[in-house]
């Protein structure tokens, strides 16, 4: 058995997001799919997270294992012949039996675009956020330096009602936490030792709650002190939102 | 009665091209449906040339006369607001009566994008053409110069049976043809009078032809005095395909 290492980009755009759903065209499944038609073998590769509908991914990282001796340089060949142009497989590498792209990852990183300009390019609407009306991006900078560290992250976190009866730690370290402006985007990334469902999106989304002067930057501490996911703002749009990579 | 130059831009992935279609979304159809909601009054916009399904635009211009008094930078955020954000208008001008978007415009520029990578990113296969095998390109160069000038385009337009039985002239002046890389892309650019169907995309698929050895530069002159579709090549694909602007 071979424990395989894929690292794939997608335009989430058109998927119900990662995760296999039947009748439904996810990420998890064309790769799955893709995996039988090339090797005849039915497995689930696992990912390092789960994005949702609409996200998107540049260097998404899943694990699988497989019996097939096909070296891996054709590997990435033969998948990118078979899956959508939306998906591209860009490494296949072979890994001690350990390693799992969910628990073995380190560290991963978020990117957030939105676009400030007054009309977003048709080429750029899939891919950034558009939001042209005034915003204190210098409050957003601040609010964002104040989730930095070690935090529970109840308030971000989407409360998930499937999630089950045992309390699950949502304490999260985030490494750096920055908005930056490039031309007409206004662009968050934020690198952290894990994420929790919708957790980057309800943070944009409580960033522009900032930046629209609803809340203070000094508010953020009191939301993450909450534990309460009704105190942030609500979850901004998928389209913004990148998976850039995963630390392992 | 007010004569309107739109300028609009769109991302034609997910259209049936720009002419208007019973039930089918086209960018005519949608533009003429955004004209209705926001001024009450049924027109069919009549821009400067067709475009084929999934071929883009960064200026399209149409014409349209309107009764509304609508002032021209109300028109542009109020359509921009009921279309979809595939499609954007940047501008909206009243001009004098005689002003026809297609029978008015002296020159047009189309841009045909190939990747020439080994993996085309997921972000850029709406938008480029993946052509990742052996050409020579300085042979695609030399052949591009060939068709400056002005010719009969006979050998290089579609064989459309609905265009009547009327002979028409296939005479166009190309003022400029030239293919250019930047980075990982080979870019043609064609600036002409006037297009013939499928003619951009016909001339792209026999310089391909030249790039695989199949024609030599040379061959070019032949193809075009031969006045016979048959003896060019296929038409490339329509993703690469840019409308660039018009002018008047």
């Amino acid at each position: 058995m071979r424990n395989l290492k894929i690292t794939l980009a997608y335009d989430g755009t058109d998927f119900h997001g990662w995760q296999v759903q039947p009748g439904l065209a996810t990420v998890q499944g064309l790769l799955s799919s893709a995996i039988v038609r090339v090797t005849g073998e039915q497995v689930l590769p696992q990912g390092s997270g789960r994005t949702d509908a609409g996200v998107h991914a540049y260097e998404q990282v899943a694990t699988c294992a497989i019996v097939s001796p096909i070296p891996e340089a054709n590997l990435v060949i033969a998948l990118n012949d078979v899956l959508p142009a939306a998906i591209r497989v860009s490494a296949a590498e072979e890994v001690p039996p350990d390693f799992c792209a969910r628990a073995s990852a380190k560290a991963k990183t978020y990117t957030y675009r939105i676009y400030r300009g007054d009309v977003c390019s048709p080429f750029l609407a899939r891919y950034a956020y558009h939001y042209p009306y005034p915003l204190d991006e210098a409050a957003m900078k601040n609010a964002a330096e104040v989730v930095a560290g070690t935090h529970d992250f109840t308030s971000f976190a989407a409360s998930d009602p499937e999630q089950g009866a045992l309390p699950v730690s949502k304490v999260r370290t985030v490494f750096s936490s920055k908005w930056e402006r490039r031309d007409e985007e206004f662009i968050y990334t934020v690198r952290g030792s894990g994420f929790l469902h919708h957790m980057v999106r309800n943070l944009v989304g409580t960033y522009l709650l900032v930046g629209k002067g609803t809340l203070s930057a000094s508010d953020l501490q009191a939301i993450l002190k909450g534990r309460d996911r009704s105190l942030a703002g609500p979850t901004s749009p998928p389209q913004g939102l990148y998976l850039v990579n995963v630390e392992y």
